[in-house]
């Protein structure tokens, strides 16, 4: 068996072979090997770096005794810096983990999108999480910026987490059980210490002395950087950093200590990033200045005999793109591919395009071989111009036939628009398939972009992740794409674990073959196929994956793999005594796994997992069942101990969560929650029973947030609180309302079913709504960091679900919301709100299918969904009605004719004409029996009267009279008929 | 070429394989890898523990921008624990230097002497540094004691330097050319971080700030310790130790400061040490408890036929003694070989022993093969109670004889004590030479004892270092000593670069033979030679060892190898620049060199290093070259920077060294010299020039104790300040009196020549004697750390050897110095230190040859020693002067008579008698003729005119007349003639 310290060893020995040299830990405490200076500081600048080292990591908030089976205070990380990017830092890491004795081609190995920041030192990267059976053990980054500062070029950050790893290695379920060296386990040589700085963290530490050590780190930092001495001023950000720490996990971090710090942190990382760079400038860069590669030289197309139309294939590859990214760009690929095919002259048949975790494929088939030859006509001069009278040509004419470089002899003369010019006609011959494919393809590759991008090796290329290599064949034949550093040749890529990993490929004809019969199923549908009906077989016939409710999981698992190979699962049952939702959160969000459920639609112990490619089922299964028993222990932990924990003593922890810098903590932000709910039920007439619900709720409203396992899955915010809400002996209904307060966590999730959850819920948003919108902003582009569209989505939802709700404004809501800010929310942010509000139903409602004029209709009603919902429900059937029809033409004829601003008000004494006259009359008696504040049905059935009259005003009557007065009575008729419904609806809207 | 960082992969790899686990380096600063808790705490209790590990270890104080080349703020060690001690750790230690690549065989690798001790943590251990080829790469320590605790079992403890063997190995001069890792230099990876953080430490750390965390750190530990957490605690302890020494190296420690800090760090630690050993107790051990190796069972001598008598070898094998300590305990075993051998009835010749640093061997010729068989006469009761009246054995006979197992009738009858008893003869046969050689040797072993001692892995012997084998021979015949766990036997050890370092010997006759073939030079006078004439012999014809110079050092070498092997380097003339006393102070005291000499005695640029064994001659030379190099330019480096600072700026830097506790710091100390001297200088009348002299050196007195040269050789002090303050420009006689306030440096060296340095040097040392004789206490038994024997030594030479000072009384000077101290110097002490002083003189003079009876004669002169010497003198020849020797006799003999406390004085007219008047009369005329202060010749020759009157007083007169009056008339005159030389001899003291 490997011991733990060996397996240090090993890696130290593969990486230094690698070119790495091994540091010693960071002499202060960090919390990780990023913020030792030899990640820190040489990330930065010009200088290439390798390094690899062992970073013992310490991290105060998760002390646990020493109990919990995969939590310490201190735990061992293996970091690797590889500055620049080798370009191929997967495969050495993958080699790293054979180096350990793992085979990777029986084990199934992922990288799943995992991306990284800190903020308070102003560094992030890009990336993934490594995945072994199911099992995190490495974070993998592109690391991107750090101090604040661009990172050229971009270094690949591989940190290790090594007891995870030897916990999976040696299967142990504890980590104290891991053998440490020969003899001697980690317990035997750690425990203690784990122990005692665990008491240390969370009970012991002096909170005032270590507020105090913070202080005078941070102000020594500050002296360093004034001085200009980074080495120690970093250190003393890392002391700094290291006795907040334990601040926080003293519970000693107040809200605006937390800002202030966060805030100091980031300056002197900035600080200390800066003077490191410029000290290095100023010394020269003693380690030399890494380069970029060389863009890579064209080299012409081979020609080719023959008129052959061919398959022309081009695949992007890629290291692992995140799902969504994926899908993304893989319609992006479509859409180029086919516009830069049509700005050529070549022939082509469908652009078919196929997207993997690694690969982005377009083929097209039938691309001709050449363009056809083309005629050019090239203007010269007027015939008049060019030929003097005695018809020789004028200099005009030589010069143009000069430039042309033809002989003056060989111009000819054509009408353009009716006018004779000389011309020149060039015959040109259509380019060969792959020169000008290779020129049409090149800009498909620098024009991809994501979501979030990022930069690697290659600084003149930038997307989601690293594009690696570049596949282009027409035919038998390479087209010769550039792209920067990248050239296509016919090589692809297979698995990683592939007997042969990069392949050449005959001709563009045989590739999805070769690939498919390698294993590589290149489209997403079979791919999900794969995933669906194999999970089915697998748990045929007892269980059952509900495809319907697993979708979104269904379709990120397609974009995890390239050849899915589904393996059924099984846990302890004893385990399903723990909520489902901890199970199936646990399973999906951590795990990817497929739940699987009985008949009835209840949880078995088991799940199903997908690995990628041809791996030993056995192993695989084996470790993944292993992680979830690790993650289900974890989570039976928590749970136990915030079921030990009442909801009063919980909800107190909530002092200690910072919601953001100017709106408080949590604790701050559920006081406000409760006192609008509060606040907006005053008016309801709620039923006594809904009232004590609401009232015993809301003191203890999002209370699970101070629970341990909340804090690790957030998804279980709510699920939590309902669930130790009742085991702490709360009635049902305030449980459910404390649970329903986080309806509808997204969308298509139910809203709150009960109105003291409604309620709760609208505050929450509400509260959101108002405090971001006075002091972030409301979100604008694809940055929402706070999820505000969510929570607008979210109040809309909730106040259509609810009828008794249905008097209550969005806006008045929102003021009240507003006056229980911590900060001035202004009238003109308040009423930008509302229009965002208005915007995010009119989207909804178009995407629940109702045409947009309707939806448009109805939009003035956004104050109160319910209301617009009703509105619409009614324009369903009313549109079909003829008497509606003419109501809503008689008025929108009116609008049309009524100049705007023009009162609904005239003397009815002006009147002469006899249509003019019954109209009056028709008005006057459909206002007096009109409802006050009518439904649409009813204001048809009654201003249904009006259409005949309306009619026959408009056949009868000019209303341009050229008496002023009876003109303005004639438009002030019209007028009150065009406002007759004007609260229902915003009539022009409507297209009928 | 071996990189720094493979070479702690390898021995860290080497370690593991023999069984250490491998953990981090400490993650908070620490001076050494003793302090991080895998040594620290891991050390105390009964648990078994191995490690091995890397420590980065930060010295503040050693920060030198980068610049020096081997002296760096953070130095990298390699620490290794083996716990117990395995009896083999220098072996495994060879075995470590294999792996690097060294071959120990072809270098010179030693233990030379080397304890530590660090009071600030109660820990201290004995054992050697090792050298390789003359350059410390390791310090090998039993460790001891840890927070104040007595470590049972004992801990080895191993700390490579890296950086030193990693220079040594690749042959670079500055730590920045070391390769660190391929293709990058220790500068490159390292070099910043040094400069800035020596920046930091000696610059720019903020003083205030590191005061504050010191306390809060210190308060910190306090609070952990209170809890019962040591882990936390200790880490605590250390941080504080570090800001101390940030505030040390930035100049911040007062005396007080440091007087206090290392009292509460002692404190702690000790705390902290007992809070764990209680705490691993508490959790019942959880790593076992190691036991002690098992005693040998004492096998039975085999039985040999013949009575030959053979000879006897009893070799006992340790590892490296000091030097001093081999040659004691060579002494110690002849004695008690001797004793033992006496106490049996074999018959021997000659004990012999030799002594290398590896063994003690006893060599006894013709050891009888048995002892003699002897008749045992028993007792019985007297001859009249074994038999009644009637003849017939009584009951007390039958007892006896029962007692006796023997027949009654078999009881013989004889006279003892002329009274006739029952006795009963036994034969008894003689024991076999073995078997009463095993009985009798055993003891020689357990009473090993040295100056200092420690303990091993066998907790039933203790001696200055392990005891690792014994072999005893007799003839052919194992003699079968057991000792504990060890067992005697037939093997012995040769070298342990021997091809096969343990060998069976066939017999004690052979023994001397077969380890001479073997290299080994027993006998110490040979060794000696070996250095001597090899030297001689390496240096001819142009230079020479000055053998009686290095007497000393030439005894140190010859107890530091076995087989010596005298090699001859040479260095770089252009350090023949530096002060001769720093270049032979490096040789000598650091290195263990032998400086050589032209015939003008002027040094040339070689010296000779005597290695252990037959080594690859061209590499040990050029290694000890290299040291020596660097030693040079580390010497210079310091001697110039030194001469860029003035004399003045050096002298400031004394307030930063403590001198003790309560006595204030170096410059306080300087100051109290200063003003002693000008004191001590008033009444004598100083020649102008000398006044100006001293007028000008006192106040830079011990300034060059502020000097780095200094710092790092202390035995230059006052070589360099005369050096310095003549650079500086300073008068010749100026510098000359700053020299010689040092002197005598020890005993045999050279008093000051001049009165101003005279008198700073006497000054220098009744400072030292008034102060520490106040508080810490005048020394007893063999411990004098503040080398107060010296002192005293040096205060009588001083005073011996300037005439000028004759008239100054030590006592009266004394009295000045008490006058000066921050402390009260009672009137006791005072006393007790002028007797200490008279003994001191009492032991020179005899020392020099002086009869005790004529030393004694003259110690009431201690207080003026040069009037000692005087009278010593004259009494050299006034021994043999008739006149003398009746003065003498008359004196003595007047004493003898005359009771004590009886006054000089009578009424003369009351003598009667005539011899009793002529003596009246002679007295009379004696002293009216005698000088007031006389010296013995002039007292000799007046007062020997009373020698004929006293010879007829005792002729003629009965003193003890029956009148009282007469009586007391005749003791009186008796007793003025006892008192006539009082003040010049104590003269009962003379045997004559």
């Amino acid at each position: 068996m490997l011991a733990m310290q060996d397996a240090l060893t090993r890696l130290i020995e593969y990486w230094t072979r690698q070119g790495c040299l091994t540091v010693q830990p960071m002499n202060t405490e960090v919390g990780a090997g990023t913020l030792n200076p030899a990640t820190f500081l040489r990330v930065l600048g010009p200088e290439p770096w390798r390094v690899a080292y062992v970073e013992p990591s310490v991290r105060p908030d998760d002390s646990r005794y020493g109990e919990n089976p995969n939590r310490l205070q201190t735990h061992t990380q293996l970091q690797v810096i590889l500055k620049p990017d080798p370009g191929d830092a997967q495969e050495l890491y993958l080699g790293s983990l054979a180096a350990l004795g793992i085979d990777v081609a029986a084990h199934d190995v992922r990288f799943v999108e995992d991306n990284w920041a800190s903020p308070a030192l102003g560094a992030w990267g890009l990336g993934w999480e490594v995945w072994l059976d199911g099992l995190e053990i490495t974070q993998f980054t592109y690391f991107q910026q750090a101090g604040g500062l661009d990172l050229d070029p971009v270094s690949v950050e591989i940190t290790y987490g090594i007891e995870r790893i030897m916990m999976a290695l040696q299967e142990v379920r504890h980590f104290k059980d891991i053998t440490y060296a020969p003899g001697i386990s980690y317990g035997e040589a750690f425990g203690q210490a784990e122990y005692e700085m665990s008491r240390y963290y969370l009970d012991d530490a002096d909170v005032a002395a270590n507020r105090r050590l913070l202080d005078e780190y941070a102000a020594e930092a500050q002296r360093m950087v004034d001085v200009g001495l980074p080495v120690p001023a970093h250190t003393y950000v890392l002391k700094s950093s290291h006795a907040f720490n334990v601040l926080d996990a003293r519970g000693a971090v107040s809200t605006a200590d937390r800002a202030a710090e966060f805030a100091r942190m980031r300056r002197l990382a900035g600080d200390v990033a800066r003077l490191w760079v410029a000290r290095r400038a100023e010394l020269d860069h003693p380690l030399g200045v890494s380069a970029p590669p060389a863009p890579a030289t064209p080299q012409p197309a081979v020609e080719v005999t023959g008129d052959r139309a061919r398959t022309l294939v081009f695949e992007i590859g890629t290291e692992e793109m995140p799902p969504a990214e994926a899908r993304a760009a893989c319609a992006y690929v479509r859409r180029a591919v086919a516009e830069r095919l049509a700005a050529t002259r070549l022939t082509h048949g469908e652009v078919r395009v196929a997207a993997t975790p690694r690969r982005l494929i377009a083929t097209v088939a039938d691309v001709a071989a050449h363009e056809p030859d083309q005629v050019v006509t090239v203007r010269g001069p007027r015939a008049s111009a060019a030929y003097d009278a005695a018809g020789q040509p004028t200099p005009a004419l030589a010069g143009f036939a000069r430039a042309q470089g033809v002989a003056v002899e060989s111009v000819e003369t054509a009408e353009l628009n009716g006018v004779p010019h000389v011309v020149v006609r060039r015959h040109e011959a259509g380019g060969a398939a792959a020169t000008v494919l290779a020129a049409a393809l090149a800009p498909v590759v620098t024009g991809l972009r994501g979501a979030r991008n990022m930069r690697w090796n290659d600084p003149r290329l930038s997307f989601i992740r690293p594009i690696r290599w570049l596949l282009a064949l027409w035919g038998e034949q390479v087209v010769p794409v550039t792209v920067s550093a990248l050239a296509a040749g016919r090589h692809t890529r297979l698995l990683r674990t592939a007997a042969e990993p990069v392949v050449p490929v005959p001709s563009a004809e045989e590739f999805a073959e070769l690939i498919a019969v390698n294993g590589i199923v290149a489209d997403a549908d079979d791919r999900r196929d794969l995933v669906v009906t194999g999970a089915q077989d697998l748990v045929y016939p007892d269980g059952r994956i509900d495809v319907a409710a697993e979708s979104g999981l269904i379709d990120q698992i397609t974009y995890l793999v390239e050849q899915p190979t589904p393996l059924l699962g099984t846990f302890d049952e004893a385990h399903l005594e723990l909520p489902e939702a901890v199970l199936t959160t646990v399973m999906r969000k951590h795990q990817r796994y497929l739940p699987v459920r009985d008949a009835d639609g209840a949880l078995l112990p088991q799940f199903v997992t997908v690995a990628n490619g041809p791996v030993d089922v056995d192993r695989v299964r084996a470790g993944n069942e292993a992680v979830l028993r690790a993650r289900f222990a974890d989570a039976a932990f928590f749970y136990a101990a915030d079921r030990r924990a009442d909801p009063a003593t919980l909800r107190a922890r909530l002092a200690r969560l910072t919601f953001t810098d100017r709106l408080g903590s949590m604790a701050d932000r559920a006081d406000r929650i409760a006192a609008l709910a509060a606040a907006l039920a005053a008016p309801l007439e709620l039923s006594p029973a809904d009232t004590a619900a609401l009232r015993r709720a809301a003191p203890l409203v999002k209370f699970d947030l101070g629970a341990q396992l909340v804090t690790e899955m957030t998804s279980l915010a709510g699920e939590m609180a309902r669930d130790y809400a009742r085991h702490a002996g709360q009635p049902r209904d305030v449980a459910t309302a404390l649970y329903e307060v986080e309806l509808p966590r997204h969308a298509g999730d139910a809203p709150p079913r009960t109105l003291p959850g409604a309620l709760l819920s609208l505050a929450d948003r509400l509260d959101l709504l108002a405090g971001l919108s006075a002091t972030v902003g409301l979100p604008t582009g694809s940055s929402d960091p706070f999820a505000v569209r969510r929570a607008a989505l979210g109040a809309l939802a909730v106040h259509r679900a609810h009828p008794a709700l249905g008097a209550l404004s969005l806006t008045g809501a929102l003021d009240e919301a507003a006056k229980l800010q911590p900060v001035e929310v202004p009238g003109p942010v308040r009423r930008d709100v509302a229009d965002f509000l208005a915007r995010r139903l009119e989207q909804v409602l178009t995407e629940e299918g109702h045409p947009v004029d309707r939806v448009r209709a109805v939009l003035p009603h956004a104050d109160r969904p319910s209301r617009a919902d009703h509105l619409l429900s009614e324009l369903a059937t009313l549109v079909e009605d003829e008497s509606f029809r003419g109501v809503a033409a008689a008025i929108q004829r009116a609008r049309r004719i009524v100049p705007e601003g023009t009162a609904a008000a005239y003397d009815p004494a002006t009147l002469k004409e006899p249509a003019e006259v019954a109209l009056h009359e028709a008005v006057v008696a459909v206002r007096a029996d009109l409802d006050p504040d009518p439904d649409l049905a009813g204001f048809t059935r009654v201003a249904g009267r009006l259409v005949a009259p309306v009619d026959a005003f408009f056949a009868d009557v000019f209303v341009m009279a050229e008496d002023p007065a009876l003109r303005a009575a004639r438009l002030g008729l019209l007028a009150t008929v065009r406002d007759l419904g004007a609260t229902l609806l915003d009539w022009p809207q409507l297209r009928l």
